[in-house]
């Protein structure tokens, strides 16, 4: 496994793969990499001839008030764990390799990204439509790898790869969760023993929603209403509970097809966000 | 020569075409093929393997109020004329084909859309700057062909593939003019004999613009002044006329090195626009 940090190194590499007839995987991260990232690697490494990782925390995805100094960085652990799983190349640029002039051209996805996390993050999802743009360009590869614990992220990406035309596929793999059922997150590491218990609500609230929906409830408002008790007795303070269309992320009100229930909330000072999809016949 | 209709049609010619280790040419037009565009598909065919014209009046780049369902469609004629030059493919999707669904996601480059043409036609640059992502991604090809004539057009696609690190190449090549100096345009046609006569003040006054600047004058203000006196002698409506930085197109108001000088004129009912480049040791 190599580590590059320039965008021609990249393409080198990659044109060289390529020439050998090989299929291109990207999984584009922010490091301080998990079991959650750690499933899109392996997934690509089982597609694909050459999986590329790229390790970059985008400034422009970050709101002037939120975690962008203090979001986790650990290169070499990170570097580690890809080499483990059979990644061939980590790309780790520098801002400025991203961003060498002032960034004049954005790509925007409406609609979709302006409810869930989209409301309270003005600006944050253009961040991650011009960085994915970005990186998708760079790399060329035939498909990327995304998680569906960032839904509305996945969502907004598929979109805009359907909209623009782009020519690589989208996979979005499942949440991997811990045994007690807390979906992994980079932010996870900022909770403290008390608020790691208590964030089991999440997955408990989105759990019982499925029992409900399963059990024969149709009824959005008094199925975000129960999440929201479950979410609040253990004092999370709610950003926002939603059940919506998997495609369009529109709010649903009697649920006669799929549909999926999303959570966000802040534990102590951390935001964390989960969600679940939810056919009518899972059981 | 082919003639294709589908997205997928074109990206199965390309593929065929890169397979055999060419080089990809992507001329993009609305049609009304002259003289103009003629000299950029000579361009691609000269410096490419396999040269892709595309004809689609794109509605996106139309305000509500502008010449969508008037502008010039003229596909047998442009198809001769491709195939005359060399093209191997013409790309004439339907709107449908480019748009399928409700478009969501807009590519936007800010700043250098907002002045110029842009001023007084908004949200045509966000057309633009969208359907030519669209395209790129589409055809993927290695060098793609835009006209001096549309120069904010030709500044702004250059911007954008290089804040989004599109892997491709812009070449913007030389306006073609007519005998008298009237730079080709598909909006000619829309001229009446008089008309006609009254659009060469464009030339005339760019011509002489870059004639006092060679003569050593330096003051934008001055130069705007008499260009515009030489407009409004043929009853032209002046849109506007500037002398701006190139590649910002910030205006200029000292002279100090090379500058554009544009200008945007109405003439009966037919907008017309111009530009010269000029650097201080032009003669």
């Amino acid at each position: 496994m190599i580590i590059v940090h320039t965008i021609d190194e990249v393409r080198q590499a990659v044109q060289a793969a390529r020439k050998a007839g090989g299929r291109i995987g990207l999984v584009p991260t922010m490091g301080a990499l998990h079991a959650g990232h750690g499933s899109l690697i392996e997934q690509s490494v089982a597609e694909c001839d050459f999986t590329v990782v790229s390790i970059f925390v985008n400034p422009t995805q970050f709101g002037p008030t939120e975690d962008l100094d203090k979001y986790p960085r650990t290169l070499d652990a990170d570097a580690a764990y890809c080499e483990q799983l059979g990644s061939d190349l980590i790309f780790a640029p520098s801002a400025d390799e991203m961003y060498p002039a002032e960034q004049w051209t954005w790509v925007m996805t409406e609609n979709i990204t302006e409810g869930l996390c989209g409301a309270n993050r003005p600006g944050h999802f253009r961040g991650v439509t011009t960085v994915c743009t970005k990186l998708f360009n760079i790399v060329q590869a035939d498909i990327a790898y995304f998680g569906q614990k960032d839904a509305q992220q996945a969502a907004v990406i598929r979109r805009m790869v359907t909209d623009l035309n782009m020519p690589l596929e989208i996979c979005v793999c499942p949440i991997v969760r811990e045994d007690d059922g807390l979906a992994m997150s980079s932010r996870n590491r900022y909770l403290s023993a008390d608020e790691r218990k208590r964030a089991l609500c999440l997955s408990q609230a989105l759990t019982h929603c499925k029992e409900q929906v399963v059990a024969g409830k149709t009824e959005s408002a008094a199925l975000i209403a129960e999440m929201m008790a479950i979410l609040e007795q253990q004092s999370a303070e709610i950003d926002y509970v939603s059940i919506v269309d998997p495609d369009t992320l529109e709010p649903v009100e009697q649920i006669a097809g799929p549909v999926l229930a999303l959570v966000a909330v802040t534990i102590g000072k951390t935001r964390l966000i989960d969600n679940l999809l939810i056919g009518l016949n899972d059981n």
